[in-house]
């Protein structure tokens, strides 16, 4: 068994091939990580013919979330999907758990694990709302063995780093499929300049959905003839995406749901459609320390900061930008992966992209 | 272990009191069951000083629910809770799994519990949406000790009959607190005239919630000395409420979300506040045969009924007084309860409301 | 023409008949206008046999309220109705015009008053949110006619006041109908002890609703035969209920939505439906002066404070009470009016009910 | 005076140059009109040398829309706009008067128009939802002058017709401004293959706003030097986009805001960022002959059709591609306009574009 993979070397990337979506900078990891204090931990669990499937954990930062909750929102995409956690973030506008991404069937193990953790640490606590998103790898894993246990979830938590984030075929994107491509986990940020706030946004992905295939300036699907609907496709379209936004800018709830509803115009970018047989959420928190939410009520009041509404298009553009990338990021990165019943899913031909984009007069 | 208490005689009821909330008349059962093909399973569980929960399943219809889902639509009163299944409920309008209500930390476990029932009925689905509700009953009950399992929850599901409904301290109502008063189980119906169109609807609810306690035209809250914020009720205003509606009237899911919305103002009439820490959410759905939605599409077009909207202001009152009748039976049923580490919280001492409301001058 | 009527006397209340509902103390005036530096302001247009209507305003503070807006949401109970102004103050979170109630055809005119209003103190402003709420007068007046002005607009504006509230037939409420009985203005406020806060939450009504008249522990509506669905009401069970809800407690958006959508548990406890024709929408706005959002950026990060969530009950309580309590005010002060076509409306006969509640066993 | 032009000819469209986005095949006239019964009507308003705008009704068929309702609803992109009727197409799910477009400060003369147009065609009616969206046209308009008059409204619906629809500066879309260059009125439309259910969806745009411009495969602003936030466009992000989609497919309003929320995922693919300060809205409707919602009741239960959820996907691609195509309309048609003290805003170079992106290397 093979459920702690932990990658050695990191896998390609959209840039490694002088492709550059939009107009403002990465981070300097380019990775949801460059939002100061955020980790990313992943359990990948490939296990025999059928097993292909894991867990991703995203953590706001280095604190206790429960006692220091994150002003949070959720935007739902397409609601087809099952993540858990959603009206408590949408009453009280805070996350108080690690976020958790794994495969449809194993939410509520993956809430289950949530619930030990928060438990563990905190005695009289008799209250957790998880979070957890998913798609369904059902495809490539054999999703109805609910092969996900506690233990890999908590410790996708426990081995959660700063730095660099593995990408592809890794924790939550072990099984995934994109555009008909092995899809996997992505990551992108974006740094805004000064005058803009000079504020980070980091995105992480988990694709698994189906559409009309764009890599920036190039209709890749329909050049590979795979387009939506399409013989070679048909079938193909439906299927899900989890976006996680993080940013270090001040911004409440109301805000970060306008920011977490732009991942969905990045995921546009790219040719998804959000079908309807998709669960398409974005979850987006705001690290910034003087907006934190204690458990423990001390002062009634808070002080806090909020970004003026005038000032958010930059946010929303780099979170459109970092979407589209993290997308795209997921495709690179992904190997071709064979599972259940034998099923073979290649991986995005991107060689053979970068010359036909570079032959192909427009 | 008690896990499977069945109880011989039902107990009181509101109307044995002579108390009689609204204008409409009760169904036959005046419960949910008088929505024809709505069955109620309980799964008490008491066990030792410290374990008082359980788990309540409501079956939309005798046939199978994942392959003949009915229109549904969940509203939320407040969202401080952890309902599963929202979001794709609300986008696809219907339900697919039989209703389940348990307590906060076993959502999970139920939802685990609906999957298995789902994957074994159905050899080749990959995805459920699992719905589950649930109010706090950590009081009463070590709630950190997770002790309901799948197969309790499978119980309820499988011991689901029509007819008579148990009340009070029984299911997922067997640790519950309403009022400052043991909470629990409770059922009510209306059954609308003729010229307003014949339909029945029906009302379950898992009551554990506070505020300023109104048993029709009585402040028995006041009363009592039992007040929100008063220094007897101080930090009891909160909690949670689960109300499950159903009706045979053919609607879709917005109606249903307009009727789901009423039921908060049932809950309002019986004092309830909908307080910070409140999860209050409110399940509808149809039983009208028309309108079952197949899981596998023969014809994509389907035909269905819809009732028209200037016909729907009856099922609104309807809806408003068998929620409030409801909630009061579910006071009336629960017994005086001891539980988790000696807590003990008295039954509603309706005989001695009864008394003062006869004799308070008004 | 008598489009300005100033009422010399305020009409009676429900307190002054000894009821209270409730367990919260009011305000000082018991009316919004106890949230300091808000302002009310009515034009009351009687005219002929046929124009019973007019114009209510209610101003957030003494300022510009373009240049300094106030956090603001609008909850929406049942949205049959033309409110203007909705999706603004739910993206930006904020109120920057007074709010206006008139009637259903006259929202048009009332949000071209308010253009008029803001474009005459702003020069280079081209961009405004009028926000405008209406129920509909039409059975007693003339509302096809469209009979109010800008100027009847503009002059509710700058005739409002701090201080007592007229209430009844007055303004917006000058041809409402509520319960079968003439509806109008009505306001009720609430004041938090000390240790919940010392905030103040005061409530204005418009009512022109239906349902099952309650006052306080008493069923007036059955007490006098007339309630829904009966003979004597029939087809009068629909209508609406704008509600204007301020607070001097520091609450942004999310949670004034919270509050705004209490107001309607209120509402219930008075007996209100929702029926299927009502456009019940509630406008919450603070007035806390730290949280004004300027329209003019200077510093793009503003210092604002946030009640925390665990402390938002009591205003939860508040607001129902002094909802509740603002609609039977509005019953209590309306008179007897005959307007379009020789239809009459008949007065609440509080003096009757209050025997019948005497005299009712229980 | 010239508020009643008529295009002698139609503008140039991207089809002209040979770019198609996307990958179904359009209706005969590539226009919302495609849609049978729908039509299309401008009034357009140049007038001296600051008055630079219009109306655009459009109108779901040829009977009366109010007695008899289409099936509809609005999805909300980003909020910070004008648009009048939401509430009430949101809680009843149908539209009763034609969609008018116009600028931001005329939406309330245009709801009087409608209500106007309406209460003329029936007698008895005392209540209408006018449903009106709006941009700002106010750089190159003297928007402040609120120079649409209700005749100007009542004759864009009246002139309404079947056919080619005229799109760049004409009715609503005279004063617009899309991605720094001249926007304006853009339709396109989408026909689904048999199998897919042989349905056509028709969109009607009025472009105003900013971002990156890409067009289909073309970072057509990156290329011109015009991006957000760059030297070049700077506070020119903001603004913009209404959005009507019509379809003849039976689907009723939870399907239909889907629908609507799928033309935001157009807009995105053509750069689109939705700033802080757009009103980005979606109007769709189903035009089923069957499902027309009758104003006087009959039967209480309609017996209606809707299609399968399942079969939505192409509908959402159909959507998304000519949102897409339809904002690209806007700006091929659209001619270099001077307005409002002499501010001048230049068409889309088109020549020089397409020039561009057949010698830009990939």
């Amino acid at each position: 068994m093979l459920f702690l993979t932990f990658y050695s070397a990191f896998s390609q990337r959209l840039r490694d091939y002088d492709i550059k979506p939009g107009v403002l900078i990465p981070g300097q990891l380019n990775a949801i990580t460059d939002v100061q204090g955020v980790k990313v931990g992943h359990t990948t669990i490939v296990e025999g013919e059928n097993i292909r499937t894991g867990v991703t954990a995203i953590i706001p930062h280095p604190g206790d979330i429960f006692q220091e909750k994150v002003p949070a929102a959720i935007y739902i995409g397409n609601g087809f999907g099952k993540l858990a956690g959603y009206s408590q973030v949408e009453e009280l506008g805070n996350i108080e758990t690690p976020i958790v991404l794994t495969n449809t069937l194993s939410v509520p193990t993956a809430c289950n694990a949530l619930i030990t953790y928060t438990l563990n640490r905190n005695k009289d606590v008799r209250s957790v709302n998880a979070v957890v998103g998913e798609t369904n790898d059902g495809w490539l894993n054999d999703i109805r063995g609910r092969h996900v246990k506690e233990k890999h979830v908590l410790s996708a938590i426990e081995s959660a780093t700063n730095g660099p984030v593995a990408e592809g075929n890794v924790g939550a994107g072990t099984g995934t499929i994109c555009f008909g491509f092995k899809g996997g986990i992505g990551t992108s940020s974006r740094f805004l300049p000064d005058d803009l706030g000079a504020y980070t946004v980091g995105v992480l992905v988990q694709t698994n959905f189906g559409g009309d295939l764009k890599i920036d300036d190039f209709n890749a699907g329909e050049a590979l003839g795979k387009f939506p609907f399409s013989e070679s496709i048909r079938n193909q379209e439906d299927g899900s995406c989890m976006i996680v936004v993080a940013t270090n800018a001040p911004i409440g709830p109301r805000n970060l749901k306008r920011l977490a509803k732009r991942a969905m115009l990045g995921l546009a970018k790219t040719g998804g459609i959000a079908s309807n047989g998709s669960g398409d959420y974005v979850i987006a928190f705001s690290t910034a320390e003087e907006n934190r939410i204690p458990y423990n009520v001390e002062n009634p009041v808070m002080e806090i900061q909020e970004l003026h509404n005038d000032k958010m298009s930059p946010l929303f553009l780099a979170t459109i930008e970092a979407t589209e990338e993290a997308i795209l990021n997921s495709l690179v990165a992904a190997k071709t992966t064979t599972g259940r019943d034998g099923h073979k899913i290649e991986a995005l031909p991107i060689e053979k992209i970068v010359k036909l984009r570079k032959n192909t007069a427009r």
